[in-house]
């Protein structure tokens, strides 16, 4: 009974979902698929990338991502497994820490230059190893990933101090958080000294991704008058450093006004306590193009996460951040077992239509499906 | 087995929840202690009620809003066989309208005095007969609630055409949210022209108050000079209608300066599109004092709900409403059952001790727990 519904959870993962207001696709199709599947201590394919992620190979690296990447339910089960003993090797080594700082802007506010700049100077003038995941669980519309990689940051690809990689296309959610977390686990491993994540301004992304960094940036271009429009609710609160990109040339002036809305904005709309005591989010302009400015963002990140590292809000952050996507996890996967159990997918359609010409109210349907859900397992 | 899952249900119902970041108490109590009693058809107390709320009886209504906010499995039970007669008969008879307007603010926005003003002007002038329900998640903590109705409103209180209550104190937010969502029904069918949900400013309480009404409005009184501070992140993105309050005296400078001030805000942080078309939010100043600015203010609400009404979206609206609290009340629900889960009890801290430190991921740590759950459920 037990293997017939893990068997059914690795059926689920490929079964399309209803549409629904409320969706939460998540899970299915990265998490469940290798809960049947059990890998042997001393798999070779593990064994290999693990010494090879352990020696910063980027081949081994570059494997090792793709494994824990893969929809095929062994493949996960390996890089799961993959993944765990690279952790225990973190946790038993008390390893270097890597710092993973997001970056997000809408679209065009320059996220690419910006990290092709600002990842040139840390590894070249600052002989640091980087590593660049590009988070976009929407590509397929525009966006900048679709120019791949190597076209959007030629020469932070090719040095070989970094690391760039795009998040598998067309995942949902939840998926892509996952991935991006083992992805981030495997180069903390490779014993690179910083990752990036960037992530496109669409959906629910930036805030998932705030929820896997240290350090969150936001980047933004100087618009045309209303600075703050594209700016998406919310991301404003939680950013922990805004950039006003693009500030050389005729924009001067543009990026110095977009500066002091932003500032203004920060002062009346921030949290009213950040998070980690002491930080107040500032507002920095630079230039790719120019390079000025740069150097100030970086030393402000530092300063950021010196100090949390100091006060050892770093750890309790990142802890806190475990438990929640834990929760998170568990709660998207019960919702897709809900709704893909054949009871619950039999009584919906019947249900929603009381519940719409007002005849049951949502509570009362909500116990129906439930009770549905329970007599079904029940059995 | 079945019966013992149900069983269990109502037991789940009174257990202490375990303590957690992500916790979402929700619905137990309120929810699930009734799927396990039927009600017969011709229950007297359910069809004594019936009548009474029809009959516009205010004891009767009283005692059935009491009835739907019990703890009690066969109380419950009965509540919500009520509230499902009066749904049919409401979905029946195509009844009159019963306007919602969610009415939230800090604590010292001058709600009270406000719905005092405005109830009164629709109950004698206007010859409306209204409802006020008063949703106070956080009772206990310093509020308006603990005053009483009848010291807060104390003309409206005892009106004939006016009813007013509080929720109980003390209950979870998705539990209040299904006690608020039953009144609401009951008010309807008892003929009110219109239903005021009031709110306190706490938590997420607005949010879901917002879930449940036709309009929303956001009342802000004129404070010491940084108007939005005490602003909830987020609410002003939802409001429909912005008013400042206590617009009289030596307090008219601070009114005017605060108004500006919303105005700014809600043109460069209201969402991108109203979800209601062709709406754009305003600004209004009135005084409950001197009463100057209150019919300006109902003008506009009526305005609103009339164009929403005669454009469909007024429906629209309501039934993604109710099929969104469906999927709400299922995923809390969920969630209770997965916590409470014995095996998931059994595995937690361990896994959590490994989750914090670093020596599983969150996805993995997911993945075992919830196999614990169907491994148990699956026996």
């Amino acid at each position: 009974q037990l293997r017939r519904s893990l068997h059914r959870l690795c059926q689920l993962a490929v079964a399309p979902a209803p549409a629904s207001g409320l969706r939460c696709r998540g899970l299915a199709g990265a998490t469940t698929t290798y809960l049947d599947v059990s890998v042997p201590q001393d798999d070779p394919t593990v064994a290999r990338l693990y010494q090879a992620v352990l020696n910063q190979q980027r081949t081994g690296l570059a494997q090792a991502i793709t494994l824990v990447e893969s929809r095929h339910p062994e493949k996960q089960a390996r890089g799961q497994a993959l993944v765990n003993r690279l952790l225990k090797h973190l946790a038993q080594r008390q390893h270097k820490r890597c710092f993973r700082v997001g970056i997000t802007g809408t679209p065009g506010a320059g996220k690419s230059t910006f990290i092709e700049c600002i990842g040139q100077d840390l590894v070249k003038r600052q002989g640091k190893r980087i590593a660049v995941l590009t988070v976009d669980p929407s590509s397929g519309a525009t966006g900048g990933s679709l120019l791949g990689d190597a076209t959007r940051m030629p020469e932070l690809c090719v040095h070989p101090s970094a690391f760039v990689r795009s998040t598998p296309s067309g995942g949902s959610l939840g998926g892509v958080a996952r991935y991006t977390q083992n992805a981030a686990v495997l180069c903390e491993a490779a014993g690179f000294d910083c990752l990036l994540i960037e992530t496109m301004g669409v959906g629910q992304a930036e805030y998932q991704v705030n929820d896997m960094v240290d350090m969150f940036l936001l980047l933004q271009s100087p618009g045309g008058g209303d600075e703050l429009q594209g700016v998406k609710r919310g991301v404003m609160e939680v950013a922990d450093l805004v950039v006003v990109t693009k500030c050389d040339g005729n924009l001067i002036p543009a990026a110095n006004h977009a500066a002091t809305e932003l500032s203004r904005a920060l002062r009346t709309y921030q949290r009213m306590k950040h998070p980690l005591s002491g930080w107040r989010p500032r507002v920095l302009r630079c230039s790719a193009l120019t390079g000025e400015g740069v150097p100030e963002v970086w030393q402000t990140v530092m300063e950021f996460l010196e100090r949390v590292t100091d006060s050892g809000e770093l750890v309790q952050h990142r802890v806190a951040q475990l438990e929640k996507w834990m929760w998170l996890h568990v709660r998207e996967h019960l919702m897709d077992l809900f709704r893909e159990s054949p009871a619950v997918a039999a009584t919906l359609p019947a249900l929603l239509d009381e519940l719409r010409q007002g005849l049951k109210s949502p509570g009362n349907a909500a116990d129906l499906l439930l009770r549905c859900f329970l007599e079904n397992r029940a059995r």
